[in-house]
């Protein structure tokens, strides 16, 4: 896995990141990508995942897997059917999808058999600092008081993210972690490295953004 | 909507009916529609639902829906979402994606809005008149005790079928029922079809077979 | 089933109304109850029902009955435990509580046999009908949209509560409509009644009052 | 918090452990407590509290606490009416009743402030080396394939209560482990101390007993 910054855009379910909507919002992914040398990853609905990874190379996470295996289980989201559509990884007990503990095991070793990257979401230090216990590839730390505020984790709560990153690597200095919550600009994704993050999840402050493309440009300019 | 009999073929989220797996099966479906001239129609995973419409031509149904708007959802299935694969309708409430009843009646509404076709699912006369209060194109009973037992209701239990044909259409005579649960043969069809249902919603029995065509063909066999 | 007003007291779970507080809050309600002539019911949380039950001569709902039998499930509520503690009936489906359409059927069924008064809360009027099919004694009609405003439903969509009467009425005379959501004072509870309920279950209106006895009077002093 | 064997006996919701049994069975405990000197509490239904509290002095535990502040949820466990009963303190994450990371981080935190001793239950050595991280009173560990087997963790699966205590006191040495699942004769009781936890959590080998009292002086009759 890279040790170069990273951005995971998750596509959520708004109007912007659905069907072709979806598909056109990855192309400027890539193309952000390509023009500024950044990885940038995407986390598009389950529905969407085949079209989108037909059209365009960069790396796709899922949004979600239920901890289930093959079987009488309609509706819900199986891991190996997610696998199948060439997906790189999948978000873990995002704040609008959570899991319980025994769950997020389960789909970590899923993910881990697989040969998937995993990306577990959590919301302060301490759920952090148990989320290590199992290993993923990455703990995305999303304070959920500062979701959809515009006020970037990096900049309203600046220890939460070191504290963070400290409380992680205690346990296993492998683990990657980013941060969300509030990151919009440069400013915000610069100070999110600095904090000793890997790198940004982020969602509405590029999906809303009237240039999709350039907000991911201006994102990625101070570093 | 047909009043010649249907059969709606539930893939859950079995091996057999996931991925390439799916596609090569909506691809038997087809054939064993064509060659027997019976309406035959499928519910693929969310996944899998655009590389199977861009497949075949047989109506597909997605096994549910979250009773969302477009927003911040992440791994939950956007109703604008499913429509947009070009599928023909959903399932709701399946007894394995059970929902509350301010919930079904947000989601049928949706699909009148959408102009999807709703098959609602219920386990008893009772439930299935309450059902019938929300106006969806079908009520499909499954009574969960003979959920995947082989037994078919219209053998175990042919006045629960019988019961509910009538109480359904003393609230509404538009309403089509389907019954399930157990439904594997072609005498199993028969007597679906003769207790008043409409046609059948069925899975395992048609997923699990050996030859998955010709299963298809037993069923309709009779009729 | 008297035919006479009835006014039932939601205590959630505020402070005001939980433990200590709950018990003295009750003799308020028995004392309102008796000066004014008026039947007042309360609903307490279910570790607050033995004592009171001890102390008031009211009659006394649950919040919730889990569709449970006796078994191994640990931390939920067992109908057959509430009963015991000598509660006149439950609530059902509160809209903090949404049940599926398979538990809703199997609770109301459930208090039939263990001889309770069932409470069945509903959002709209098609829910309501809906809730008709299942027989309970009380649909309790709380526009979710109006839970906490302080504007009372028979002042902000008379219709809803007419037509809610109207469409129950339609499929079984004798269940009785009680209306909620933003009702406080005795000009809201004269309309509610006026519209052809048979009264109305409220919370924070009441508990959250600076004399919640006084508060109890006022709200039936215009009938 | 004593360093000696204690037993947890989890009422769950049997018939035999509710309402008046559930008093009984409490008399029961102490009684066995009494005779044989070992420390032994009890986790009745939430409903039961107070009618047992107020007639037994052993250490009593609520099953279950909603992550909830005092206000609007309807049929709900509010922590601080549960406290306000006169417990010791309480279960949390039951096999039967799992909660979100979020949420455990949450109810942990709040056992603190209200001074209530935490029991946090896990299924692998794996849950609860994250549970470790929440620094509960206790971890309980039930291996969920065993529990209602009959056949102890202490001999299906020796080393994954011995992996447990290892890996949770690699996080905090003061946590105490209880291991659970198939546990009910004195062999048992024996091998779970001897593999290094604190004692045991169970429930129908005891609760189903002919004669409970006995089953709990057998239970201890080898330590």
């Amino acid at each position: 896995m890279s040790k170069t910054p990273i951005i995971i855009l998750n596509y959520k379910t708004y109007t912007e990141s659905t069907g072709k909507n979806a598909v056109q919002l990855s192309k400027y992914v890539q193309e952000a990508s390509e023009e500024s040398g950044i990885n940038m990853a995407i986390a598009p609905q389950a529905v969407d995942l085949y079209p989108i990874i037909s059209e365009v190379d960069i790396p796709v996470y899922s949004q979600h897997m239920d901890a289930i295996t093959p079987g009488g289980h309609t509706g819900s989201t199986l891991p190996e059917a997610i696998k199948e559509t060439g997906v790189t990884g999948t978000l873990i007990n995002h704040s609008e999808q959570r899991l319980t503990i025994a769950d997020i095991d389960s789909i970590v070793e899923k993910t881990k058999e697989m040969e998937l990257t995993s990306v577990l979401c959590t919301n302060n230090v301490k759920t952090s600092a148990a989320a290590a216990s199992f290993n993923p590839d990455y703990i995305a730390i999303e304070p959920p008081e500062l979701i959809g505020t515009g006020i970037p984790v990096s900049q309203a709560n600046p220890e939460i993210v070191e504290n963070t990153v400290e409380e992680i690597h205690k346990i296993n200095k492998e683990i990657n972690v980013l941060c969300g919550a509030g990151i919009s600009t440069g400013e915000d994704m610069k100070a999110a490295l600095e904090l000793g993050s890997q790198g940004v999840l982020l969602a509405s402050g590029i999906i809303k953004a009237d240039d999709q493309k350039q907000a991911l440009l201006d994102l990625v300019s101070l570093i």
